[in-house]
């Protein structure tokens, strides 16, 4: 009979973590490979799923011919839209079974070991994911400019707007000015030219000038992060309205955003326990277990 | 000796209108071609100011070997941005004399008779322009979704925010939810998912139900309203600053928005005496005077 090993599959923007474990749960091979956002390209993303893979089970010593069959939990950015999901359900995969869900599922199973939790990501964008009795819900991951408040590229967009109305004479001034004429080398239009269809992760590269100007005092800046703080925490305590569940902070901008929640939140938080490689192991550990009737 | 007449071209997202007109000022030939803004498709609307400007020659009954020098105004939409004007100023263009602004000052222009006045666009974007002392000023204009508060494509964000807000449980219920359930046959992720990358005018597509939903005494809906007419009525006051000129209110949501405008300023409005395919007309006269010192 063939051997079951669980891999957990992370695919994001910017790159693909595979994870392997045995029925005991223990990661002893991971695979890294390029971008896996299959709202982004499709094609690129099945094949980082792939090579991560393959990277996975040669870190294993895996040579693939014995009889391994892998049972793989995939948690994927993009794949909460309907038509992204129903792509990637349509794929022709290399597993024994796939399990799939969202990026944000697999990193708030990660975060809490599997358990109910609940999680608020704040990176280049903002979204929140709470899972309670096994079932998951999503708040906000819309995308930029719909739903992305508090976020790396929200808070960007903030900016360049403050400084946009106060050349225009309808804004107060702010020390935001001075940081973007120095950062874009240019005003007003010059500033916009170089934002022109900008992505929103070239946005979310001006947020550390918004901590910066309002470390300085600058009152526009503070009122842009006070303004995206609420909403973060805001979406913290709705997540507790299905029960009351442990809570992490994630994204590239959560140490930083950390003081700006309000303390009801910011006390509630705990660090998360694993990555979404992780989680995305006990995402598939969970799904065959229900569907093959083994937790039973 | 060869006879000077001046056209006056208005080029646009959607269509490319040239007047032609002799030293008294009086049209008596219109040409009118395709789309014509340089920062869409530079060739396109170089193709239509040439096709148009031939339409025009034609329905003057001008077959071009009459001994015609053409001195132009040009306005187009995209040139307040500094690499686009200088694209523009660098074709090589069949006019006799070619001058070069935004669509923005020759709409000033017609507005005003070609005397200094003001306007406030709200169409698909927002911008304002004053002309003082035969001087211009720009403000707003930045495109979406940097700085085009109260425009169109602004309105249909804020009501897709809204409802997104809604449907978290973050924010209050709002009748444009019913109304954008209806529009896209879809809710949350299925509406976000056929706005992905929307252009501005497909956001400005749904304003008309921001109108709507206030009408009926929506909150949400005149709060969005309420808002962005404040920073429209901003602007006003704005191009007031120079001196005291007439104002005129332009673009597609002109007359829904009236209503929402602050009373001094909905009270200073004139209508506008005409197109900006006319103010490019005074400003190729003007140009062209100031060039040559006919006017001294």
């Amino acid at each position: 009979m063939d051997k079951i090993l669980y891999i957990g599959i992370d695919g994001g923007a910017t790159k693909c973590r595979a994870a392997i474990a045995a029925d005991d749960g223990k990661v002893f091979a991971i695979g890294v490979a390029g971008p896996a956002n299959p709202f982004q390209d499709f094609d690129t993303a099945m094949r980082s799923i792939v090579e991560a893979t393959r990277l996975a089970l040669a870190d294993g010593g895996l040579d693939g011919d014995d009889g391994v069959q892998l049972v793989a939990g995939v948690g994927l950015a993009g794949v909460n839209l309907p038509a992204v999901y129903a792509q990637v359900k349509g794929w022709q995969h290399p597993f024994h079974r796939m399990y799939l869900t969202t990026d944000l599922e697999v990193a708030c199973l990660g975060a809490h070991g599997g358990h109910d939790g609940a999680v608020v990501v704040a990176g280049t964008g903002s979204s929140a994911c709470s899972i309670v009795a096994g079932r998951h819900r999503i708040f906000g991951a819309y995308g930029f400019p719909y739903c992305d408040k508090g976020s790396g590229a929200w808070l960007g967009l903030q900016a360049v707007r403050a400084v946009l109305l106060q050349e225009d004479g309808l804004g107060p001034a702010t020390a935001l000015h001075e940081l973007l004429v120095e950062r874009f080398g240019a005003r007003g239009n010059g500033i916009v030219e170089q934002l022109i269809d900008a992505r929103p992760h070239a946005l979310a590269a001006l947020a550390g000038l918004v901590f910066d100007a309002a470390g300085n005092g600058d009152e526009v800046a503070t009122a842009i992060l006070r303004d995206g703080a609420a909403y973060l925490s805001a979406l913290a305590r709705r997540l507790g309205d299905d029960g009351p569940v442990p809570l992490s902070l994630l994204g590239g901008l959560s140490d930083v955003l950390l003081p700006w929640l309000d303390a009801d939140i910011a006390n509630r938080l705990s660090p998360p326990q694993s990555g979404a490689d992780i989680g995305a192991l006990f995402f598939a550990r969970r799904e065959y277990a229900r569907e093959t009737g083994s937790d039973r």
